[in-house]
């Protein structure tokens, strides 16, 4: 066994010599066993739709949708992504509280299967801009349900929210099925929470999403062609906590789906996923500039920080918990120290791990934050103290490649301008 | 009295209509009022270095520039940008706790006045890349004091930290100031904490400042240069805080800089600051895109949020609490409601503002995060669902100038690769 982390068989120290440090690396393989389980396990009639927005790369987009993932999209770049990646737009939806004008265009000359509306002033909008196109647009309703489900890192169900419509105000509207003439309602869209890692939790959305679109399609008169039940499947990060059992979500909610399959033979059922798609295939690789202690307390500043993974700053809690962090050159040694692992900006809060197990570190060792692939870079201030976007790399068929160049400087000041020039 | 709010006479309904929403304004009379006030009110031998990493754009630092300050830069890009914007090598430190190899050979190239040193190791590093290109670097050391003054947002000293040298390993130490031959130690840094809105405690830091460079210059046997109090000087934000009073602060400062100034005639006196430079000048202006209620709640959605403004989801706070927020294009309706101010983003937690007083809102309505000059965009995730920058626009002696273009969206796909393009 080697003494150091590897993708593949290839080791981490090549690596970060190639493509230099910070670096996210991906593996490919993660990415596509974690797809392919997905669609093995769960009912045949549920497609995955992957949320770009925890991964917008283009070469992960493409690498799951070769495996079968669809495609979750809330912005123009995003389409674009996923369309460039390979999806067809019958298998894209498109979502997000603010659309513009412009994104709703893209979606309509795109032809994508369909915009999940998220307001009665969108539905006007979207009406307003498919007239003017000479289209007829495809539309799901989000719905903000009247129940919530526990279980979940960030309920959504519930409560006042900026997201879809409540579900009181549209079960006492009036039919909107026919209002339309350039709108087709044709779904309904859920999302109740993020980050869940209970099983019954899941099975307990999905039961009552079903039958909450069977209601809203029924009372506003449109034939449910699609149910989107959301996503939200978690990953451990913290101690403490575990992964999901796929086997046993599989063993709960296929039930569900089925009896809804077979009652809705013409209804597709989506799933988005994003964050349980690509965060285990992913390591944040920085490199130790310089170790210190300081009143007794090991430091060791490394050459990227949370500018490039706020989440490890922290989520969901106010005490700082660690992501796995691990020496990654040196991965059998054992982790006998106390570490706290810091960044190169300017503030205390650049912490990536705080008293981390570790073991002892040098000035040139390579650290990786572990279960980093999703909400990593893209979800960062990455142009705090204008270090820029690190490279992004694919470990795939045993290969390495460079699916997102860092930035340059002079791609960080190109786009700035003095008075005098302007 | 107009009804919108205005810059310099130019009105923010025409400013948002000719560089689009969302936009970050800059108010320049209000940066040179500031930089103008330090200068005027201060000991004229004190130093005003703008930390670039609160608001790294070129025309901003020019026009603090052409008013008396320095730069204060932390990334081979600020530097670059200092020097663009006109700064001389001689008025800019480098300072960061963990400088790669590439950003210490720009400082001694560009023959900075000081890089600030912030640990042993870099010493060494220091040294040795002098030697290789046969120069002296001027050096000055971070210390990390032993004690701590209250009465800041962030408190650094007296605290295992990553930044700079333990007081107590310095003053233990051998004498450093002759064992270099590339490197001549020239002064000292301390930098005491944040958002420090209490005169008092500036004078307090500043007196125990001086105090300890001048033991630490004579511990390691070097003139002192130079000393950096560092800087922290707050602005409010929130309901309950209230403006430093800068004659004040001024009154009780001076004679403090006073007496060491007499006493150190050729030692430069340096303050840094960044937030209290461009906090005040700033706004955040976003278009309101939605209105809805949501279990009796009111939302309005508007075209950019917490991807521009991460400051405004809550900064040293467990409980968010709102930056002053005012409704633009109607600046004198009577603020009689309630509103939550949401971004684009698919998280509950895209909230610029929750439960904020405002007139009613309506779609098109330009609402203005105000003091939003420091800690902007360049410290959000700009990239998070692929929105992108937003242009950042100058008032500058009455004309609006676009200081930097907001991000196309081919500009947020041009550094991705696919696989099989790689």
């Amino acid at each position: 066994m080697s003494a150091e982390f590897q993708i593949q068989g290839l080791g981490v120290t090549a690596l970060a010599e190639e493509f230099g440090t910070p670096l996210y690396l991906y593996d490919g393989d993660a990415l596509q066993r974690r797809i392919t389980d997905l669609r093995e396990l769960l009912h045949p009639r549920l497609e995955v739709f992957f949320s770009m927005k925890s991964n917008p790369n283009i070469a992960i987009c493409a690498l799951l949708h070769r495996h079968g993932a669809r495609a979750e999209v809330s912005s123009v770049a995003e389409l674009l992504t996923a369309r460039r990646a390979g999806v067809p737009p019958q298998d894209i939806v498109f979502l997000g509280p603010g659309k513009s004008r412009a994104e709703l265009t893209e979606c309509l000359t795109q032809g994508i299967y369909a915009i999940i509306c998220e307001s009665l002033p969108e539905l006007e909008l979207i009406e307003e801009l498919a007239g003017g196109l000479g289209l007829v647009a495809p539309v799901a309703l989000r719905v903000n349900p009247s129940f919530a489900v526990k279980g979940s890192g960030l309920t959504m169900g519930g409560k006042p929210r900026q997201f879809g419509i409540d579900e009181a105000q549209l079960m006492e509207g009036v039919p909107l099925g026919k209002q339309f003439e350039h709108v087709r309602l044709m779904g309904v869209q859920v999302y109740m929470g993020t980050r869940i890692l209970n099983e019954d939790a899941v099975v307990q959305n999905t039961a009552r999403i079903l039958e909450l679109a069977q209601r809203i399609a029924a009372h506003h008169e449109f034939a449910l062609d699609m149910v989107d039940i959301g996503g939200g499947l978690g990953v451990s990060y913290f101690e403490g906590e575990r992964d999901l059992d796929l086997a046993l979500l599989a063993e709960g909610v296929n039930p569900v789906l089925a009896e809804f399959a077979e009652a809705h033979p013409q209804t597709r059922m989506i799933m988005e996923l994003g964050r349980y798609l690509t965060a285990e295939s992913g390591t944040y690789v920085v490199r130790v500039r310089y170790t210190k202690t300081s009143m007794g307390e090991n430091f060791a500043v490394a050459d990227g920080g949370t500018n490039h993974h706020m989440a490890a700053v922290g989520i969901g809690s106010f005490v700082k918990r660690n992501f796995p962090i691990r020496l990654l050159n040196r991965y059998d040694a054992p982790a006998d120290e106390v570490w706290n692992i810091t960044g190169p900006l300017c503030t205390p809060n650049d912490t990536l791990g705080k008293k981390v197990q570790l073991p002892n570190l040098r000035a040139g060792d390579l650290l990786g934050v572990e279960r980093s692939g999703a909400y990593g870079p893209s979800a960062s201030p990455v142009l705090f103290l204008s270090h820029g976007y690190p490279a992004e790399v694919l470990v795939q068929d045993g290969r390495a490649h460079l699916v997102r160049e860092a930035d340059s400087t002079e791609d960080l000041l190109r786009k700035q301008r003095l008075v005098d020039e302007g």
